[in-house]
């Protein structure tokens, strides 16, 4: 370890900056960024205003977001590529044990059998500008943070509100770009009636499931085709049959030939949250504070909800994606805890800041100025985690299970809405209202009371360890020797009595105030109304603490700023952003080097016959059968199935197209490798590599085991 | 699968022979093959006469035996490298719980200390002939398989005794090189001073241990130095502190700039035993019923005696050698399973086999010659089959326990002794007797009775469910319902009562006559001569099976040489051979490459701090350091641990030195990988690699490490 850390740490302070000039794989870039690099001079063929222009169309206007992931337009008619995982759910919600789309796959043999995906949204960047000055004007040295926070939020919603009313019909958000410092108004359209095409089964859509995610090498179908509709207007609308396909202003060429290992790539997409810019402090609180409650509570929830579907396909299929999702974060934060203790990180970290406190001290007034700022993250961060325990079991006890998330949500809106528009929470505003309405009710129809109680049961015997929650008046009285039998009582009766989770009802309750939500006696409104006091407390300190954050962080960005004498790229914040690199493979250890492209011969290699690895008879047949068509890799003689790059990418950029030089789609970002899930923190070209679906494999499993002809001939593609 | 096995089908009937002009990497050749082989067109930069010349000195002459290993000397002093596990038992021997060896690595610091490797021999070949003609003389067509088998024993023998009576002091014995075919007669000279001189700790000498063993990426200093000692004439001798440094005929010269990716290598060794040419049907009995009994009783040794001892340092050591050795084999033979499973190679030789049947059955003559061969080779294995369980646990009850074997050791030889020497078993032949003597006396002194308790009470309750077994007399009243109480009775009481284990006992014993050895009333002595008739008739009969299967086998090889129109190279045999191919890295599994050189680095990566992966603190300070002085490698930057390379190995080539293309050692060979255990059964380029310790690290050790400069300075090296 030693050896490598060193040279890990020559790396680390390069890899956090734009370096003016030469330029490394690293960065997620912001559109405002792009004409900072030299995106030619590492392999783009196509000139860059043809990728992103402010004043015209390019590939940008081709990307979209449909739920939490990109999608691409292949065709003039709204078709959509997007991941598997992504169209999960819309899958499992038309799917029934009778009809098990997931097991099958699914395809619409004419456009008029493509399914509703019902609560799916497809979100299209119209323009975006700079407002930085405008939300900052709201706050002053000095400031209480809790005030400050709440200022920049009202001030962020007024103005999305503002531009909303400019431009009707259109959605408009400001995202904070470096926490405290800059902010970007983006303009959105959103549409409404969102269709599932195809789905390969998940047999190859997840092939290597659980076992596989996070894995190099790997060998998953992970795609789907989507397709967006418009009113016969044009304009966004609600599912209906009268609907037309939606014209995309940009329509991304499929580059069937796909890529060669050391071929340049690029990824537009919508990378979540990332870490680069944080302190020591916060790195150490995340991994020995918080990542480990929540790796413990997801492990646990896993592992019961699991237990208890087991057997009952109906359950199982209802399940599925929530343990799903629970299993990619619990996975990824195994990786992400084993990559800081491989890496070293915090070590490391704790030397960057040492050499930075110097830097600082060396100078009265960078020590006047910037003297505290790592020490108060420091003491900061020590009294988050005085409380983090409690604050995340009292988040899981409102949010962990779906019942209490719906009473929680009723409460909250009866207080809510009672207050003007732009001092609501973001859920409430009335602009949001019909979204927060819709997801409450898609959770409804999935409900399942077995998994609550379980849950739930869980949460309150927990609540014994835990000092400030069981001081609690709303469940003090089911802790203590005798908690056990009242929580089981209180259960049992509760999951009778309650009406909420009727979709109904649901939709009523949004409808009334806090008094009358009381005279319902619902068990599971009492006991959040009995949590929502600490509940309240928790949101406005956690206000408070973004206040005081944002402060510090913002002046320990500048303090590095001066000390590296260079800018940053800012973390990703679920904004648009244009990542690049090579098709390369990596090294994860000694005399091991991963090769960047894995073909059919995988599949048969991993194939058990059992789940995740079952490859389907019929696919096994076709890949024997061995008719590529024009999709077989010219030097491995087969169809590539997924690729490796050396891009930068997290959360978010699933479903990424990945573009070749020329801009053409050939490949499908959905993953990353084990050791590249500590991106989040610190990227590093020796390991971060992202993952996709090989176009090739995209093209030849839709055409040889979909039958969807169609669709290749709507994409124009040759075969 | 399906497809790389359709792959290899076309693969495997190619390399099982020697391509008369084209040569592939396949082949232990025999030194009388060389002349056919072109090795400056393959890489080798020497003339090949200065590798092997039946006429004068070579290279060949620079290499010997040390017990079941390959050794070269490095010095005109004697001095001679072989691996860590070959040396094992001598470090042990010298060890004791004050003075651990094994764990604190063993270096003479002078001459004088160098350490008596007590029971250890160094075998030199001093020339061989082909003796077929003679051998074959002795048996006529027709002939009863067992009497054949006999006759050629005899005249094996007979051959023997009669050139070392025309060499005085040497040994000479007959080898078999294809079953039944052809008999070549070696001469040997045996040198009994045998002496340990630098060994590294196990942490190096064995690191990775179990978990790495046939593993690659491997980072193990598996190496030791020792040296060969004559007397002051010249001649071999036993220990004294008379005797001098042997001065070998040829010193191979040490090549300490070592290898890089691609370059030629050779080896010479005398591997074990491989089974290339055999049959479908002994592939079949040997997957199916012979290797899952090795397989459980290994397997169930290896548990209980480890647990037996854990804690008591001193067992430990006395059961560390022997254990290892259960644990090589039981891991061997599922890697063996494992790969007739993933190349499906059972199949594959049906397939074989029909095509052969076919070629037999397209000729009237072939068909009469060779029409049965198949099928009673078939015969042959099913009858095989029916006594499997039975002969071995008769084979383990006699020599998986060291009490017993002593015992019919001792019994045995009580018969042999009044046959003429020539119809003697090879063990009570009285120029074998000293070395059979000599580690009866070794064994006694680390017998461990807890251990023997252990395993012959495990087999006498396996005896119950063994039909043959349970029918014995001897064991009978063991059996039944009541007999694990009796077993336990007579093993309680055997161990107390007998004296046999005890050095002098054995001596004298050894003396005896039957009837003297009767009124020893030693119960392990009356359990073994109740065993005996059962296992004289299994002597006898495997003699008969011999014949049989000779036979059977001479005809499929002829058979198979008209059908393919080539010779083949006999398998393996124990005999000197030489095989040659590249430094090179392959592909497990799709989407990874293995590379063929490993570094400190990966040292540092697999460290845990705990066996088998604890790296000495000094040993990591000397990493980090990075003082390799002119042994790093020069594109690495760090000092190269291990090498791979696609050479023809197998047991027994543990310890050949790696030549690179000018003849010069390069590194230590002492594994396969782990895909390569079935090589004993289909050698093949994609897959087929043997591991060895690079040169480089052997000395950066021994120098930095060890601390032994004299070594280096005594091979010449410069550092």
């Amino acid at each position: 370890m030693l050896r490598r850390v060193n040279v890990l740490l020559l790396l680390i302070i390069p890899v956090i900056c734009i370096a003016p000039k030469a330029l490394g794989d690293e960065g997620m870039y912001p559109m405002s960024e792009l004409d900072k690099l030299d995106l030619k001079a590492v392999g783009l063929e196509i000139d860059p205003s043809l990728i992103y222009n402010p004043d015209g169309l390019s590939l940008v206007d081709g990307i979209c977001k449909i739920g939490g992931c990109t999608g691409s337009f292949v065709s003039d008619e709204g078709l959509m590529l997007t991941n598997h995982h992504c169209a999960f759910r819309a899958i499992r919600d038309v799917s029934s044990p009778e009809h098990d789309f997931l097991t099958e796959g699914f395809s619409a043999i004419t456009r008029g059998d493509e399914a509703p995906a019902v609560g799916y949204t497809v979100r299209i960047t119209d323009s975006y500008r700079d407002v930085s000055a405008e939300v900052l004007a709201v706050v002053s040295a000095g400031m209480d943070p809790e005030k400050r926070t709440k200022a920049i939020e009202k001030k962020m919603k007024e103005l999305s509100l503002a531009e909303e009313e400019a431009h009707p019909g259109k959605r408009a958000e400001v995202s904070e770009m470096f926490l405290g410092k800059t902010y970007v108004l983006f303009l959105y359209t959103y549409l409404k009636d969102v269709r599932l095409v195809y789905s390969p089964p998940l047999a190859i859509g997840n092939f290597g499931g659980e076992e596989d995610n996070w894995m190099w090498p790997r060998h998953s179908g992970d795609f789907s085709f989507m397709r967006a509709y418009v009113g016969p207007d044009g304009e966004p609308a609600d599912y209906s049959e009268d609907n037309v396909p939606y014209e995309p202003k940009v329509v991304l060429e499929v580059g069937s030939e796909g890529v060669q290992e050391g071929d340049f790539v690029f990824i537009f997409g919508y990378p979540g949250t990332t870490y680069r810019h944080r302190s020591a402090a916060f790195l150490r609180y995340l991994s020995e504070q918080y990542m480990p409650v929540v790796v413990d509570w997801y492990g646990w929830q896993i592992e019961n909800l699991v237990a208890s579907a087991q057997g009952d396909r109906g359950r199982e299929l209802a399940l599925a994606a929530r343990v799903k999702g629970l299993q990619n974060t619990y996975k990824n934060f195994r990786g992400k805890l084993q990559g800081i203790d491989r890496l070293d990180l915090l070590a490391s970290r704790d030397r960057q800041e040492q050499h930075l406190q110097l830097f600082i001290d060396s100078d009265t007034q960078r020590r006047d100025n910037y003297g505290q700022v790592l020490s108060r993250l420091d003491d900061y961060y020590t009294r988050r985690a005085e409380t983090t325990v409690f604050d995340l079991w009292l988040r899981y006890m409102l949010r962990s299970s779906e019942t209490m998330s719906a009473a929680l949500t009723v409460w909250e809106n009866s207080i809510e809405k009672n207050k003007p528009e732009t001092e609501r929470e973001w859920a409430y505003m009335a602009r949001n209202l019909d979204q927060t309405i819709n997801s409450l009710v898609i959770k409804a129809d999935t409900y399942d009371p077995q998994a609550d109680a379980l849950i739930m049961g869980e949460l309150l015997r927990r609540a014994e360890s835990i000092s400030q929650a069981k001081q609690l008046p709303a469940v003090a009285d089911m802790t203590g020797s005798e908690g056990q039998k009242k929580v089981r009582k209180f259960l049992d009766g509760a999951f009778e009595k309650s009406l909420l989770m009727d979709s109904d009802t649901l939709l009523k309750a949004m409808e009334m105030d806090t008094d009358e939500l009381e005279e319902m006696n619902d068990p599971f409104l009492q006991l959040v109304a009995g949590l929502y006091p600490p509940f309240l407390e928790l949101r406005e300190e956690n206000k408070r603490r973004k206040g005081e954050l944002d402060q510090l962080q913002a002046s320990l960005q500048e303090i590095k700023r001066q000390f590296q004498g260079q800018d940053f790229v800012p973390d990703a914040n679920g904004t648009l952003r244009l990542t690049f690199g090579r098709v390369e493979g990596y090294s994860p250890r000694d005399g091991v080097r991963l090769t960047p492209l894995t073909t059919l011969e995988g599949i048969l290699e991993k194939d058990t016959g059992m789940e995740p690895f079952a490859v389907p008879e019929r696919f096994k047949d076709l890949i024997v059968a061995g008719d590529f068509g024009p999709f077989a890799h010219p030097e491995l003689g087969a169809v590539p199935v997924n690729i490796l790059y050396s891009t930068d990418t997290t959360g978010g950029n699933s479903g990424s197209p990945v573009l070749n030089a020329r801009g053409q789609v050939v490949g499908l970002n959905f993953d990353r490798a084990w050791e590249a899930t500590i991106n989040d923190f610190a990227w590093d070209h020796s390991y971060s590599r992202s993952i996709g679906v090989d176009i090739r494999y995209v093209l030849w499993v839709t055409w040889k085991f979909g039958g969807a002809e169609r669709l290749l001939r709507e994409m124009r593609v040759d075969f």
